[in-house]
């Protein structure tokens, strides 16, 4: 079994036709596994729906302290892109010795169809917690990161080593 | 630089609207990888575009020619899931020591967009290439399996361990 | 309110991902409209699900049958292509004097999504089907054919006039 | 031969994933027509890519002042639902008197793929360009208004009769 939790980011966005803004409803997460035909237990647990921009401290702690009392050794967090980082470290710090967490996200929302990478990413980081060593990482877009060696290209969108 | 070799499958499966049936032109990967905001360098080939029920010995042996003879360490394989066991078995008794192949698929085709599973398997198998120790694997579906203790279960559609 | 009578053809095929075939389950015209945002009162009924094809004067005579009973004055009737024209001289011939009844398909499955034309197809017939006077028309792909002057070309798939 | 006038709206609005915001670069049709195998020759022209909101009384005579010079009898112009009903007014008011011309749109951009109504409003423009008498009209959500007898309601989203 697989714990997913998830936090909100670009991956979750939801276009509102009344006021031509992005905003957040529920979380495609489950949907997305049913099309990917996942073949593997997972348990989705919906920690917040934030953009990744307006984290707070408390939220980053109340995410570390769900990945500390989650029984699964496999964690995915879906989590915005812009604070991917700083989330990842708060995790690390947290030093859950024997826990696999991937921190994932997307480029495009996943309400965007077809163009979205979301789908891409979250069967990524489903298959490879499998086979990881505990630690932190984040997987974006066919890479995976340590924790401690990535950042954002704020120009490019992409994740990068240091 | 990953290596990708297409040899058809449901995966590339397309709709001809002249005779109602189910047909081979190009392959998606290229546009999905695209879609996925791929990150990491590959080099595509089309070995082949079959159903792999039709698959011959020989067609294995291409695959296996083609495995040995690619420069690149990491191999992705879209491939039926019919005979995807077959295939796994002459590729891994070819015994290619240092390269970690991973073959992939989908059960519903590429061309069915947001419901087809190509997409999250793609990702995953992209993602996964770039940790496991050499080998050859299946990977479908959010699992991975060894080539050795896998098979594809008739009646649902999955693989799963012997 | 518009009477939707659904019959099958390609606007409804699926894909068994157990025996790699086309095959029919639930209609898509619900979820067609739901996406469209359709914001006209329907009444939809599944009178069969079959391929054009397959459908006898029997299936052909529980159209019409359908046409005539239901009291809405404005029907769309989903169908294969490949005998809707003389699924319309049927009806034609059913001399409904004041019903406004549209034939549509899809040259793609609906389920192929962003590939498919049945939306499109969908979109113009429900629409159309509010100012035409009454009669029997074919409506695809962009054009709107009376029963008497239109065929199917074989070598192209599209419909033209006589 | 149909003329297709672009402006921009929530039908032609893309992610941009470096700031998060909806922004504008291409337009949809020439794909939408592609998807929807549309069988009607077209001009797609574009004359501006704004949110309607943005019109000013300039842009809305450029519009009208294309409408007029076009040699096509029948126009469709995708549009911004926000002020839809005024560009309707001011081209009403040029007394283009032998135009069939058709506003249209979306509430969801084309970009959000399956979950957009604007392919579904597309193909029902396309087809009912061809059969209504000369006039202005918006086409929404599966009906068609007279440019002088339509309002969206702000609460809903969609377009009704006054």
């Amino acid at each position: 079994m697989i714990q997913i939790f998830v936090t909100g980011g670009t991956f979750d966005k939801e276009y509102n036709y009344l006021t031509g803004e992005l905003f957040f409803k529920n979380t495609h997460i489950s949907d997305l596994l049913t099309q990917g035909r996942n073949n593997v237990p997972v348990d989705i647990k919906t920690l917040m729906m934030i953009d990744s921009l307006e984290m707070s401290d408390e939220d980053r702690n109340i995410i570390l302290h769900n990945c500390r009392k989650t029984k699964h050794k496999d964690i995915i967090i879906t989590h915005g892109t812009d604070t991917m980082v700083e989330t990842a470290k708060v995790i690390a710090e947290g030093n859950l010795k024997d826990k696999t967490i991937i921190i994932t996200g997307a480029l495009i929302p996943a309400a965007f169809g077809n163009s979205s990478d979301g789908f891409f990413n979250l069967g990524a980081s489903l298959t490879i917690s499998q086979v990881l060593d505990p630690g932190v990482y984040i997987c974006m877009n066919g890479k995976i990161f340590n924790w401690d060696n990535v950042k954002k290209n704020k120009a490019t969108g992409f994740f990068e080593e240091l």
